[in-house]
Parts: C-alpha cells; structure tokens; sequence
C-alpha cells in the first residue's frame, strides 16, 4: 500500500483493519545466476527504484523533519486502523534474511521480515488483484527490562607509557539469525589473535595495547559508549581505537575518518604489512560500529576498510556462520592489526587530538501527541 | 555417527536411543564468497571426501548388493534402536535447502533436511565432544493413499501424417519448498511458448507436434512413464520426444542419449538456430526426466542441454521462485523447441527406433526379512 501520509492511511483504513502489510517496494535483487547486469539494466533500475522512493517536491527542513515524524507516527496509525503487523523485505540474494532492532526505536506494532522471493511474491499477487494470505508463527517476545551486558577487556601494560593506551576493537554481540560469526565474532577473534601475536613476540609496547570486544553493539554502540563515556577523563591519553567491523575479509586498508592529515601516517603505519596486501589509505568516513564513540571525545578512532568476502549475504543472516569465515583472510588482518597496534604504541607522539564534540544521546523515536494511545 | 553396518548399529544403541542422527559427512561447499578455489584446494577436498565415503574392500557384486540391502535396512535397524530421526545436509550455498522423496523408497524414519551452515555445526559439535540438543516442529504428514493426478496434453494436427507425432514435454509438477519455478515451471513455460509460436507462425507441420506437460516426475517419471504405457501401440510413429528439465537457462545443444548416429541429424536441426547460441551437439546421456519413459519403446527421446543459471541453487529449494527465471534465455528456448520440433515434425522420414528394452516397474525398497517390525 501506499501509506506516505496520515491522508492515504485514512483512506485505505478499510483495507487495514487485521492485515498485515508491507509499506515499500520491495528491494532490487539482481538474480545472481542470471546474465550479467548491463549498463541499460542497471539504469532502468535505478530509474524504477528512484521513482517508487521519489519524494514530495518540498525540499525544506520543516518538511523533511515532517516526513521524518510521519515515519515514526505511522506505524501507530497504521495499528489503529487495525494493522496486524508489517512485512519487511530480507533484501538479500537466495532466500536470506536479514534483522536489526533499537531500544530507541521500538515499533507499536510486530515487524516481520520475510525472504526477497516471498516479499516480491506477494508484490505481484497484490498488483495482480489478489490479496495474498499468509500463514505464520512467531513465537518471539519483547522483553521491556534492561538486560545488563559487559564489555571484555584485556589489555599488554605498556612499558614506557603504562597510562596510554592503543585500542583494539571489535564486538562480541550479535543477531541471532546465524551465530554471528562475520558481525563480529571475526573481529572479536581476529583482536584476540592480535594480542596473543604480540604477547607471544616477546615484544615490550611504549605505551599499554588494549584488546576490547565491546557489547551492545548491534543495539547502537551501546558497550562502546558507556565505555567511552566512563573513560572520559582519560580520553587524551588515548592513542587511538582501531575497530574491524566489516567481516571477514582481510584488511585493505584504512579509512582516514575525516584526519585527513594523518594519511602519510597511516601510509607508514601499513607499510610493514602492504605485502600482505594492506596498502589503500582514503578519505573517507566509516559508520556503524564502536569507533564512533570514542571521537566526540577527541579521540581518533578509525575501522579498517576490508575485503568484502560476502559480508553483505552473511551479516544479520542465518548464513553468518562459521563456514563463512575465511581463515587466510583473519590471519591476514591479525597481522595487520597487531603491528599497527604496536606501531601507534610505539609512536614519539601521542595523535593530536580531534575536535571534541558534544557527546549527543542516542535519539529517541516519539511519536507525535495524540499517535500513540 | 559410523553407522556403516548392523554390527556397528548395535555397538553404538545407547547413543541412538532418542537421538536424531547424522549418518554422513557433510556436504563440500566451497564458500561461494571466499578466495576461488585453488587447484591444491581442490584435490584436498576430494581427498577428505573419498577418504569419508571410502567402501570397504569387497567390490564383488554380492558385496554392492549387501552394501545396497543395508541401506535400505539402515533406518529400520536405527528405528529398532530407538532413534528418533535422521538429519540429512542441505548440500547447498547459503543455507539453501534440498528435498526429495519417492514413494518406492519410503523410510520408517523421519528425514530432516537442515540448511548445510547448521549440519556443519552439528559436525563440528560432535567432533568437539559436545552433544548438540536440537528444537524444531515439523508439521508434515505422510498420507498412504494414492493421489489422483493429470498429465496436461494438447496438440497442433499435422497436415500430412497426423497419426506421427513430435512429442515436446516438460513437468508440471514440483516440490513444495519454492513454487518450483526452474524445476520445472520453466520447462513447462517454455513448451507452452513453442505451441503459441507455432500456431501464431500459420504454419502447418506435416506431422502431429504435441505439447504435454507430464504430472509426478518428482516421484520417478510417474506421468511419463504411464503416459509411455498407455500409448505403447503407438510408439512407433512417435517421431521423436524433446524434453526441457534443467533449469531456466537458455539451450546450449543436445546430448545425444546413446543415438550417437544422430549427431548430423542434431548439428542440421540446430543450423537454423545457431546464432541464438545452441550449437553444442555432444555424446552423453542426460538422466533423470521424462524423455527416458519413452526410450524403453524405441522412441527417440532427448533432454536438452542448458546453461546451467544456478539450478543446483534453485531446484527443489526455497528460492525455486519467479525471480529466479532468467526471460531472455527462456525466450530463446521456446525458439529453439519450436524450431527442432517443426524440423521433426516435417524431416522426409520417421527417425529410426532405438532398441526395445523390457518396461521395468521402479524398483520398490523393501526391508530384509525380520528387520522391519
């Protein structure tokens, strides 16, 4: 249906009433067995695709932030209309799945995502007349009481500068469609495989590395936040946080994260390991994972650009398993990880530091007054 | 677990008792988003996989045939022992599942299909000492009475010699996981196509060209093979029986089915369409669909070879869905079955037969004497 406003909700109200529904058009999939993708292809996509997300013309912030609001009223409108619940598309090749999830966004009515081929099924039932029907069980349950979650932290003292630190990064958590193996239990073993590389070296780091697999970290960086948060303090004794949160890949290179003027550090900083194929430094900032947090505090923090290696089947997916994770590929980025570490422990200097910045709370969906009742 | 033979069945009953087993290794999937495989990769998985399915020494015939018998007594003397079921590998990429099933080989055991990702998982838990506790609900009922079910015949009437007839086949019937699109809706698309081009082309075939769309290839050939029987007294002016059962990739040539005399024959009635691709003439049997129902009668049958367009990823799998067929190559096939069936339907001469062999019935599992209680 198309529900971009409080207007065609009203009027499909009928419609609504104990159905479920899906909301976009469904995602473009490419068969990845079919014939190669042709530049008039890819332009008749992205012609349909602009057209079926086009917007209203008004382009002003007022109306922007409207839309945004709508967004968040809407599925309390929908559910009082009636709507049992929403149809979210997998969105991935093969029938895989995809799932996220915000304490800061939580949905008055059930969210359910189905595979690609049901979601495009159901598309052209609907836009051949025939009102699909579904049968389904979910058994899963919201809980409403905070789940107490704890960061894991080791960390090799260092011996000059025991009080600066280097931080390695990754996440422990996960969704639980698959075992979490490529977001992030790749990284998480990869940080670990870093640190028993440099304690078994017998090397001394300058200042202290620290190997933290954070939590919290799927729901909006929350183990890394409260991290950051409760090592306000110390932040200017923080060298730096290097994260791998991007799979299973190995390590291609780094993203600067708007520190352009580290990009000849960062150049030397991978030298010892371009032979292993580590060698592509960019402008360019990353998103999504906990070196975020750390950088309202001055902190730099960077996540290292890696090969794909599928990241985008397996991660949220039933497939983010074991086999999906490519060893030479981990090894390759431990490697990587550790002599970086031990390269910024190893620095005359400590970075200089980045602008500090107001620490912003997660933002809260609400819904407007009235919506919700 | 080992369960090779009735001795090694008994020596494992305290572990079987109220157990689902995996009885083999799984499946060798190469990770489709992983480094391409290297030839060194490639001859050690062989290795791994030869070494799993070894056979004892003994190849004597009363050997295989023991070998065979244990097979099918396997799930009794496992059901006897108090398991519960049987978990067999999905054997595809990216938890893609597999089913299958004939009613000549009906197990007293349930058999549980699990995507490869968790039957690994299961693999690896066991190897490590761990017994993996599994949750599920499974629905299905077997039902013990026949179903009724049609094969779907129409035909354009030959001019000269209608009593002649080209067969042109593909099967309507699939398995439940898709709606069984490339296996075999494609096929049936396509046969559907060629009858269209060839009536709306006004032209007139000198023999009868028949279009059927067989029911039950699933469960062994059902529908063809009865079909094959029913009209035996007019096998003989059958000209030919043209199959399209692999996928939704375009046709590449012809196999031609032990009549390799007709390999001029293929390369002449492919001529006209070449430029469209299919080209390819080559000695080899194709098994496994209707066309060999009819070879038992001396009928000419064929399956055409395809471009393979991921049918290992799709057939008898969830994403056996409309998405997955690929309509250019869908189009070129109905050409290229219009074609050869017009071209057969009007050669100067019936093709001579192939030997009559005896019609044998499938071969129905049973159970040694005593084992099944």
């Amino acid at each position: 249906m198309d529900a971009t406003n409080a207007d065609s909700i009203a009027a499909y109200a009928g419609k609504i009433k104990g159905a479920w529904l899906i909301l976009r058009p469904g995602a473009t999939i490419w068969n990845p067995d079919g014939p190669a993708m042709t530049a008039a292809d890819s332009q008749t996509m992205q012609e349909n695709r602009r057209r079926a997300f086009a917007q209203p013309g008004d382009t002003s912030e007022a109306a922007r932030k409207a839309r945004q609001q709508f967004n968040v009223d809407r599925p309390y409108l929908l559910k009082k209309a009636g709507a049992l619940g929403i149809l979210t598309d997998g969105s991935k090749e093969q029938g895989l799945m995809t799932m996220s999830g915000s304490p800061n966004n939580v949905s008055p009515l059930p969210n359910v995502v189905i595979a690609h081929e049901d979601y495009a099924m159901f598309e052209r039932l609907i836009a051949s007349g025939t009102t699909p029907r579904m049968e389904g069980r979910i058994d899963n349950t919201l809980g409403k009481t905070s789940v107490k979650q704890w960061n894991t932290v080791a960390e090799i003292k260092g011996s000059q500068y025991p009080g600066q630190v280097v931080i390695l990064g990754a996440h422990l958590d996960s969704w639980d469609l698959g075992t979490g193996v490529t977001d992030n239990g790749t990284g998480s073993m990869v940080v670990l495989e870093a640190a028993r590389a440099i304690a078994k070296s017998g090397l001394k780091p300058a200042r202290t590395i620290r190997f933290i697999l954070f939590s919290g970290e799927e729901e909006g960086l929350l183990g890394s936040r409260a991290y950051a948060a409760a090592h306000a303090a110390e932040a200017d004794s923080i060298q730096a946080v290097l994260v791998l949160d991007n799979g299973t890949g190995m390590i291609k290179g780094q993203a600067l994260q708007g520190r352009n003027q580290d990009a000849q550090l960062w150049k030397d900083l991978l030298a010892p390991v371009n032979s292993l194929g580590a060698t592509n430094v960019r402008e360019g900032n990353k998103g999504g994972t906990d070196h975020l947090s750390f950088i309202p505090y001055g902190v730099p923090g960077w996540n290292f650009d890696q090969e794909s290696r599928g990241y985008n089947h397996t991660h949220h997916s039933q497939v983010d398993t074991y086999d999906h994770a490519v060893p030479s590929d981990l090894k390759q980025a431990s490697a990587v990880m550790a002599v970086t570490a031990y390269e910024l422990a190893n620095l005359p200097i400590l970075l200089p530091r980045g602008n500090r910045t107001p620490v912003t709370p997660p933002s809260v969906s609400k819904p407007s007054p009235g919506v919700a009742r």
